[in-house]
């Protein structure tokens, strides 16, 4: 046998050297093929000159970047945890406790197994049947036990971090959903520009980093401290002394070399966000560069942004490379061979008990403690791992509490924004946001004095100053961003004044009609009653019978013909045609019967007809409207008009024949 | 030392058994305060009757659950493959040799391990000082080139991955960027929503998945091969016959018990999904949902999605983990008995030439021989896993397959739409498209019987003539929606003609200025020359004092003051201001000197004397304006008007002293 073995590693070594030999062969003729065949290399001339600089405006790019562990790493996640884990009597403690135990449970399975291994190899080697088939027996006996153990783990760790997302989903859409905070997270504060992903992937992640990390950070301690005892007992203090101290060495070795990693990943993620960046933008403006005849152009920065990105790839790969073949030499190769040393020290010292053994039991030894050997190098090896993981939870981490951040800001009304430039800002006058006054009065809307001015602190009208009573129907008009919009958002609250004083009624008597309605998901009720749920229209004294009523004064009864009725669900926003959206919008007006409404070329593509009708609906429910839009055929139904001209000045008339003429 | 052991063992017994019967109670005392405490089951009643319907757009989602490993699948694969690896003569080709000659010096490698460990293992039980020291010199022998096999493989694996992202980005873009193939992809043609996502994640994502595969499949089958030899030379055919007989039943068990992880994946992915577009849904109409006080009612929602998601999780890992106690019994308990009876076959059996060997042999045999099966066990189970990550990488494929495909036919001028309904449909006339006529010639634009035509079919004008010569100026007007950008989409050739024929000038001749006007990456000079490059400028005669002439006329010569003038990089279309943006684009029209050009309220931000000058100099050389615009300050520099008034009528005049009421 042994000369067939011998036989074999001799042939294996003529085949490795031959494979050896062969190897670095082909790599030099394809790196120097590669260097003239790159298809990347024939086409980089025209784009070598294209230079561009993207200007990385979220603010969670560079958190990541800054993600350290460190003492505010440590504060976050406390301020995290006492979200996700109210106390000690909560469930997720108990699940806390639950993954712990379990993987104290599964470090003993770990061990019996290991022991009763070895003493089933035993009986093997020594042909001894009846004590094969015993411990096999009482192997098979065990085996449904630690299945269920690791099977508790896995599913305790599962819920623990399903109930963490929930209880951190909760509390942030607490603070997201308060008031006009979405509104002024996505439209007024500049911080936070992908709340989406931050609310769903983020915390997600987070949370299964966290859980992961508490068990590979539990399991190896707990792996540590049980092995080193168990070795230290049979194999005396050298063995394990001598192994700890290797792995500890190496691996700062291996740190400190494997430093510029962190670096070049985070250069790798800017470059796939620029590339990305770059292609979403072709998207974005697509038109525009159509209509240019950009497409060269652009392929060619699109190229140069993916020649930029793979070359750094490149790179990086090369020194992974080199730093696999430096950590494979010292963390794989020369540790078992350590590990080899400090294993043959007790069974060579004449003076240790193991010594006395017979080979049977020398064998045995050796085996279970080469196991645990292996066992707590692996702890070791996940320990250091787990520090890396850190590194990536403290990015979460920082994430979640900018979002956690700008909630608490927005909810207790500050907000932050970019501005342009510093000079520009000093060009500017000196605008306090929420230093206007808001006087809330039935039946009233008076503007006093109140400047136009747009988050940005762009000034469209320095003071406005006009007054609408109930059953006045005023028309608004004057070009694309002379100020209505804004006008309107400060009427309803969702922009900050900068002066002045506005009288109004409360918010949910002031109604506002866009252009392209807003569909909620739900069924045809809940379009009607939106934002009412429908036990709120219940509650409020209202049957299905009054929306059909609704239903038919804007001619669309014939929703109510679908399958089921008012309580059909479907994809509205889809399934609707513009003007069935516009009417929709005008019978959820007529449901909510406010004091005012703001209709915003609500009814563009309505006809004549049920235009005028609804016009006169409105007047008879007490419905005073603000109506933009450029149909000569709505002038009728007005008493006043609000012209701005988009330089700053405005009027407020009453309307006679003489004004008729601005309509188009 | 024996007793010792055993005490550990029986202790470990109670510590195992006092563990193991703690997890139930554990498990059970949580799961009924759970359902009790649960955060999510407090606040589900209002939640419950929220319903809605989320229809999937995404046609690459639907692809994704219809992956399959089957027929099309590899000719889709081979489609691609085409690409990325064009023949045998190819650096690509070079690269899957490299890898796969690689993957065999590892399995070499490893052979060597295993017998030269045992070896070193061998000597130390014996106590044999001078063979550890040999053996143990081997072993430090062989490391670096181990170490080098390895890393070689690892470079091999990183650098086809990169090479064929490279093939496969360079082909998709040669595509992607001819013509207006871009802009129909995003705006005419609705089956690939997001192809920024496909051209940068999914594409490396793909090359990603096949490589791993490609070194995943042929890694387990050269491993098979070898240890099934080497194991019945030395064994017998007995022990390996045992271990891959039940190793395939297993397998099957196991695969098919775990059909339905696939199902529930799918439906883990559309719930997150979901998930994620009502976060997204929230964002993109903020505006509208706070002028609504919708936000009580959009929590609700968000958190009945967020419900059905983690009940769906839940279930999830409930099935996971029973899922894992069958597995671990299956494939690794049940595994380990038969692994340790088909080991024992040999040895028990008093006819093996094993059984003739001393013990030391016997021993060392054994452990070489169990460490073979592990990695004979490890290489099926590898196997197995690539099987699924298969599945995947026919996602993958498909989506890719998906854009190439989309991107002939965008290239061959066909396109599919999605059209609203089918009622719809058949309501509106039957349009074909692409079957107007383009005549091009110089200095005239003539729409002869040219129906205004959305690409969705709807018809904003039946049939539109008009004429125009160069020296004419034409204002164009009408309300929003009235035609005014699908007449400048038809004129620039980027929708399709429904009928009619349009005189006009070849595409170079023609400029468009939109309201926002797009700025390049890049230097100050490529904003004014786009989309020409430096070089190309030269090429044309142009020199930068001509630009600054442009530049001075626009009166943005101070931008040149800036660091490196006409060189400087910065993210133009954000430090410049919308008026800035809007003259820069009057110097690039100056610059390129069209016959015509359409101006879409491009000046509304630059003051009305710059603008009187602009239009002054374009007359003087002879630059045709059409105009959207409501300043009345603009009526003066024109000659005629369009007027198109949103409902399918449209008047086309010279413009005299009685027509200058209609600016606003």
């Amino acid at each position: 046998m042994a000369p067939t073995l011998s036989k074999y590693v001799s042939q294996k070594n003529a085949l490795i050297g031959g494979a050896v030999a062969g190897v670095p062969i082909l790599v030099y003729l394809l790196k120097k093929y590669a260097a003239t065949g790159r298809p990347s290399n024939r086409r980089t001339t025209p784009q070598s000159d294209i230079k561009y600089l993207i200007v990385d405006k979220t603010t969670a790019a560079k958190n990541t970047n800054r993600a350290h562990v460190d003492w505010r790493f440590i504060k976050q996640l406390c301020r995290i945890l006492k979200i996700t884990i109210p106390g000690v009597m909560s469930a997720e403690f108990g699940f806390l406790v639950l993954v712990a135990v379990s993987l104290a449970a599964r470090s003993f399975s770990d061990i019996w197994m290991i022991q009763n291994g070895t003493n089933i190899e035993t009986a093997i080697v020594n042909n001894d049947k009846q004590l094969f088939i015993k411990r096999l027996m009482y192997f098979f006996a065990g085996m449904p036990i630690i299945s269920i153990v690791n099977n508790v783990l896995k599913w305790s760790i599962g819920e623990l971090k399903l109930r963490l997302r929930t209880r951190l989903t909760h509390h942030l859409y607490e603070d997201y959903l308060r008031g006009y905070t979405y509104y002024k997270m996505n439209n007024l504060d500049t911080r936070i520009s992908n709340p989406d992903q931050l609310l769903t992937a983020d915390v997600d992640k987070f949370c299964e980093m966290f859980t992961d990390l508490y068990s590979n950070v539990c399991k190896p301690f707990l792996d540590i401290v049980i092995y080193v005892y168990k070795l230290t007992r049979t194999l005396g203090f050298q063995t394990p002394t001598v192994m700890l101290g290797y792995l500890v060495v190496s691996g700062s070795i291996l740190t400190y070399l494997r430093r510029p990693t962190g670096r070049m990943t985070v250069v790798e993620q800017k470059l796939e966000g620029e590339y990305r960046y770059i292609n979403s933008r072709l998207i974005a403006n697509s038109e525009e560069i159509a209509f240019y005849n950009g497409n060269n152009r652009e392929k060619l920065i699109m190229l140069s942004a993916f020649n930029k990105l793979t070359s750094h790839l490149r790179k990086f790969l090369e020194f992974k490379v080199f730093m696999g073949v430096i950590d494979n030499i010292i963390g794989k190769y020369i540790a078992t061979v350590v590990g080899f040393y400090a294993v043959s020290l007790p069974f060579i010292d004449s003076n240790s008990p193991l010594s006395k053994l017979s080979k049977d039991e020398r064998f045995r030894n050796y085996y279970t403690m080469g196991r645990m050997l292996v066992k707590l190098a692996e702890a070791i090896g996940r320990l250091v791992l787990a520090g890396r993981d850190m590194t990536r939870l403290a990015g979460f981490t920082a994430r979640v509490t900018e979002i956690m951040t700008v909630l608490d800001d927005l909810n207790k009304g500050k907000y932050t924004r970019t501005m342009l430039t510093d000079s520009e800002v000093q060009n500017k006058k000196s605008l306090v946001p929420n230093s206007g006054r808001i006087i809330t009065k039935d039946n009233i809307i008076k503007f006093d004095k109140v400047p136009l001015v747009t988050p940005n602190g762009d000034v469209l009208i320095e003071e406005l100053s006009f007054e609408v009573t109930s059953g006045m129907n005023v028309l608004v008009c004057g070009p694309n961003g002379c100020g209505k919009s804004s006008l309107f958002r400060i009427l309803g609250e969702l922009w900050p004044m900068f002066g002045g004083s506005l009288t109004k009624p409360p918010r949910g008597k002031l109604f506002y009609i866009p252009q392209r309605p807003y569909m909620t998901l739900g069924t045809l009720r809940d379009q009607v009653t939106y934002p009412h749920t429908k036990e709120e229209m219940q509650r409020r004294g209202k049957s299905d019978a009054d929306l059909a009523m609704h239903l038919e004064r804007v001619q669309l009864s014939y929703l109510l013909q679908r399958d089921q009725g008012w309580d059909t669900v479907a994809d509205w926003m889809d399934i609707l045609s513009g003007g069935e959206k516009q009417r929709i919008a005008m019978a959820r007006l007529f449901y909510h019967k406010p004091q005012f409404a703001i209709l915003d070329e609500c009814t563009s593509a309505v006809s004549v007809d049920v235009e005028g009708s609804m016009y006169q609906y409105c007047r008879e429910c007490g419905i005073s409207l603000f109506t933009v839009s450029h149909r000569k055929s709505l002038w009728k139904h007005h008493d006043f008009y609000l012209q701005m001209d988009g330089r700053g000045t405005f009027q407020f008339n009453k309307i006679d024949s003489s004004t008729e003429e601005f309509g188009s």
